[in-house]
């Protein structure tokens, strides 16, 4: 983390290259001379870094700027980091609808879309739609598919390293399916795979509810409830992708099923069957007694186990995504419960971004990969060609 | 985390500091010239840096080696990194004892002390106790108190930021104490109050059960259970320093304490009888049923709260420290458990350290502190004077 191996000649290659190209990102144009000044670097090495990021075809020479003062002889070469060097894509892939949001190197969105998909889709089917989105978001924004630097992508499901999904059993064929590879046929770019939850948490951090809250839990609530958190600011995976899976919480004791606790007869709702999750919730707004107990008895399942995750992991705010999000009162409840059981109870906030985080957090991990890339200086990472 | 703040010129004489440190630091002896190449900082950048090292008294001009061909005209000077240019406590404050480990910056060890202490003693007694044993240790190792760069304290409770214990049931006088204060009195340098659990946990990774598991959960079993958590190698306290506190999940739907579940009689134990807790030990060993029955309530407890922290933090690695580690049977029924709630089960070990895993965890924090001051490139870091 940031200690340096003393003497490896290519992490100092890439400490000059992050240290020139950040600063030639943070004064827009600069000279040779004014990129030395700012980084304390020898004049040969700078002039070597800026080669090679010409190369890369992430800085260009511009023409020196007509208004300026001609001083005598010939103008200073003046550099500045090109963000149109290459675009980001972040996708989403759920069980009703599959969406994608595109961006430039700066993080700028470009467009989105969206599409829906039946819940009994395959794996197949899923794809091909998700393929018809990106392709379509592609052709309105203009932008090469090889100008695509990365691809990050939020879905159910514990996912491997590798992209492999171990577990998902919201999605039909998911649980095994090699998304990571899968995807990587159709971009010719790191694909980043992540939990659905966990993208939305660092969506809700970068631009929802958490801002400025970087120790936070963010809480996907549905009939398979999945937890996301940030730790320091980064994304806490666990060291199997599972980390935050609270849906096994209920195997501790408890028998009963979200589908269970939701259901208004004595058969439980269909896993995936949001229909009548959103009938109960009517049903429930209308006085209808039966379904308000089944609501009530899901939200104390939900509170139950946001406060075991934050008893472990101790955030100074937990974000209630997911349908739970449009759920009247579910936050009152989870504050008392957080007040009886945490010495210090996290802030509670609903979702901000709504269904859009999850696309939105995928985009923001396709750009983290790219900035690492670009500007890190960790003795950890391994440099990707 | 590394991401580089274009153009801060405080920064980038931290990070080139660092460079030029680590440089000597691995290389033994250097001249100008050779740090001038293997970082790529230009020559006035070079002697600037090693100029204020030589100030700060880590860095000394050694003669030239004698055995060295000599060249025309004046040998070039050479530098060298001083591991004896400051020490390191890490003390631990337990509910029975007191105890010391000290080191060079180089984190050798010493020497150790420690000290008995009544569970009853209060706050002054039980940190008059720790001053006697630290006096001792300093004056055996010949190592003058002025020459103490940063002091690791590990203690019962939850320890907030500036090294207040804001909540420790586990000694008289602790809740409130303000710890971190009480000690910078008696050390003219940085003192790290972190929670005991917490320092095991980093003790184990630095050199007992979790060596190369950067992903592992440390669970010090007592009457008063905690844990301790590294992700990605880091602690992880949570916001307020509550992280793993899991002697409230009992609080989630089960009424029972620990002192309750050990006890064979109809009284729960006394909270900080580690007496009682040995004897009903004892007598389960030698086939006593009552006692055998308690042994089993308090392990399927600690079963229970160790397969949430999985749940919830996805571990790759379990350590079973405090009195736990010397139970007969422990792991078996935690492998099980956690094979049945978890996806991918961790491993499960037995501490290492025993009873100096909290004070070696508080040295190695003492460490890091320096360690990030004089190496770490971090963008977030906050220069201390």
């Amino acid at each position: 983390m940031g200690r340096l191996t003393g003497g490896d000649p290519s992490l100092l290659r890439r400490i000059n290259s992050a240290v020139v190209l950040h600063a030639l990102r943070a004064t827009d144009y600069a000279t040779l001379t004014e990129v030395t000044r700012v980084t304390g670097l020898s004049r040969p090495t700078v002039e070597g870094v800026v080669e090679g990021l010409i190369e890369a075809g992430l800085v260009v020479e511009t023409a020196a700027e007509e208004g300026a003062a001609r001083r005598q002889g010939r103008p200073a070469r003046r550099f500045r980091f090109r963000a149109e060097a290459g675009h980001l894509l972040g996708l989403e892939i759920g069980p009703h609808r599959v969406a994608a949001v595109l961006a430039d190197l700066d993080g700028t969105f470009l467009g989105t879309a969206s599409k829906a998909v039946s819940e009994t889709a395959s794996a197949d089917e899923r794809l091909d739609r998700l393929r018809v989105a990106v392709a379509d978001l592609l052709r309105r924004a203009g932008v090469a598919r090889s100008s695509l630097r990365a691809v990050g992508v939020g879905s159910p499901g514990i996912v491997e390293a590798d992209g492999t999904v171990r577990l998902g059993t919201a999605l039909p064929g998911w649980t095994g399916l090699d998304l990571g590879e899968r995807l990587r046929r159709s971009f010719r770019c790191p694909v980043l795979v992540e939990n659905d939850a966990n993208a939305a948490a660092v969506a809700e951090h970068w631009k929802g509810a958490a801002t400025g809250s970087d120790d936070m839990v963010f809480v996907l609530a549905g009939l398979s409830p999945g937890a996301g958190s940030l730790i320091g600011g980064r994304l806490h995976r666990g060291f199997g992708g599972a980390a935050g899976e609270i849906g096994a919480l209920h195997l501790l004791g408890r028998e009963a099923t979200p589908e269970t606790l939701l259901s208004t007869t004595d058969k439980p709702l269909h896993p995936l069957d949001e229909q009548a999750v959103a009938e109960v919730f009517a049903h429930a707004r209308k006085g209808d007694a039966r379904a308000q107990a089944a609501l009530d008895r899901f939200i104390q399942r939900l509170v139950h186990d946001v406060a075991v995750l934050v008893l472990a992991l101790d955030p100074e705010l937990v974000v209630v995504g997911g349908w739970a999000a449009g759920l009247d009162g579910v936050l009152e409840p989870l504050r008392g419960e957080l007040a009886r059981y945490c010495l210090r109870p996290p802030r509670v906030a609903l979702s901000m971004l709504g269904e859009a985080a999850i696309a939105t957090g995928a985009l923001r991990l396709a750009l983290d990969h790219v900035e690492e890339e670009l500007f890190a200086v960790e003795s950890t990472v391994t440099a990707r060609r």
